[in-house]
């Protein structure tokens, strides 16, 4: 087995997209509401890939970007408010016109050209040049291929910018996106200095002490029944918590349990209705169980809102789970 | 930047250690005691080479291995017991002879040469051969290069083997010695069909559920002061969870929050003493005060045992810790 095996082929750019990026003086590159490390990471190295070009891009951004993603180079660059007269838009990593925010909606932006760049397999193709690639484990990766296109050389600001957005979207090489392509590109981006293991730190395991807490009081009322392990998030947990709501990633973790083939955690809304978050292993379909109840999701990660009150809403959840399992 | 640029350069193999495993007809591979991942999978992927060279390898450890590991092909094939006449001795991933615990005692075993291939910085060298690669990330790396000296096909036996001690003993690519080398590696293995997402869940993620339930209770103390977070393992926690002792990985969970530059867990063990697990962000140093308390470890991960009771130990420990942390 050689380690200089022939890569895939990367990830080509429209010839229309590179023209209209090579010849706009002032781009404006947008990333999605509610930015993860993907939109952020993409924006960041966009950006510097378009100033090594000559550019003078301005890159925005509706919401504040998470704190978790302050050590990315240039992250102090990112406005909600664009003064500029620009004269091209790029939307990075949004699968449909909403995504994009207000910032759609400040000046003539939206009579100008817009180009989009997306892995996301429902995007709407709302640009005038779509350029979409599902295969893609995160819009960094199509990024990478675009320096390529573009003939800039990829420095250490935009391998970190780039593996930031790799390591969060396959959340640290867990997707089955993840292709032995991107562990070559993670090899490439690193050969430059960007340092995986403090990404993969500050970007997936930064969580706010409260957060933890709230685990902690979810994990004290878990129980496990016939391969479905469940986890209550309730009010009364959260009373000394602030403006937490979910406890994020405890679905996933709660799986980790030998005895799980489905995790649940049902979380108690300021509404009093009851979200519902499912994770599985490969082989079930927590998917059928979720739309059943109005929800939505993939085979292995879903979710849906039901009414309460909560030990009400568990009982019917977690009899259709049992009725869902696989064996 | 082409993904194709050359790579560092492989370890080799000694001459003389080709030349014994080639001349063996029925090898006994030794895998450490307390065995973990890279323990296991550089055992079943050295053995499934050597069985590819028309070899009769016998693979033993002296204790049972963590079945977490039990979906790797051809675990069922390990003993702990030695009845077949072999002829060489080959230690992997065991940094001292007493590492191989009571397998080395049986029979004429500890009169066959013996041939030591390890990463620890710290190997004693008792082989008659030693190939000792401290940079390598794991020892499966080195077995990696093993394959390619002895020019056996990786098959994705094989690669599925090699691949879980690389994620274990780099802890999902998360340590430093995951070079961009081991990342071409890790693509080489996945072409092979070894399934990295798969192997990180069963691998790195899978807890028992009282595991999961210890954590929770451990969680429910925390304390965060002086960005030292800190928690308690106490024998009350623990009187309905079996033999669990430890809060595996809790530490390094805790590290995770944005308040902490430092983690500790304080574990009751049965005899009254306390052990002290700690964890720290880049730039402390925790094995400093580890050592003050006669423990040890690294700057980043260290460890100590100190006289009881909790209280008091609790309050010594963290004392050291606030005076210990660096701004």
């Amino acid at each position: 087995m050689s380690l200089l095996s022939a890569m895939p082929a990367p990830f080509s750019p429209p010839a229309d997209l590179l023209d209209r990026v090579r010849m706009s003086r002032r781009p404006l590159l947008i990333a999605h509401i509610s930015p993860d490390g993907d939109a952020i990471g993409s924006l960041l190295a966009a950006g510097s890939i378009l100033y090594h070009l000559g550019k003078d891009p301005v890159l925005a951004c509706q919401d504040t970007p998470p704190a978790s993603l302050s050590f990315l180079p240039r992250y102090d660059r990112i406005t909600n408010q664009v003064h500029e007269e620009v004269d091209l838009v790029i939307a990075l990593d949004s699968s449909d016109r909403e995504r994009l925010g207000n910032i759609y909606d400040q000046g003539r932006i939206r009579s100008l050209p817009l180009v989009v760049i997306d892995h996301h397999i429902t995007n709407t193709l709302f640009g005038d040049c779509n350029w979409i690639e599902p295969r893609a484990c995160a819009t960094a990766e199509m990024i990478f291929d675009l320096a390529q296109a573009l003939e800039v050389t990829i420095d250490t600001q935009i391998a970190t910018c780039l593996l930031t957005g790799i390591v969060t979207d396959t959340r640290g090489f867990r997707t089955s996106s993840t292709t032995p392509r991107v562990m070559r590109i993670v090899s490439a981006l690193m050969e430059t200095g960007a340092d995986l293991p403090t990404i993969a730190d500050l970007a997936l395991e930064a969580r706010s002490t409260e957060l933890i807490q709230l685990w902690g009081r979810a994990i004290a009322t878990i129980t496990v029944h016939q391969g479905v392990i469940s986890a209550d998030n309730t009010l009364e947990m959260r009373v000394d918590l602030g403006r937490l709501i979910r406890a994020e990633g405890l679905a996933s973790f709660l799986l980790g349990s030998r005895d799980a083939q489905i995790a649940v955690v049902f979380t108690e809304l300021p509404d009093q209705r009851i979200e519902c978050s499912f994770r599985a292993q490969p082989g079930q379909d927590v998917a059928a169980v979720a739309y059943a109840f109005g929800g939505g999701g993939h085979a292995l990660a879903a979710g849906c809102t039901v009414d309460g009150p909560l030990e009400a809403a568990r009982e019917r959840v977690l009899a259709r789970l049992y009725e869902s399992l696989r064996r």
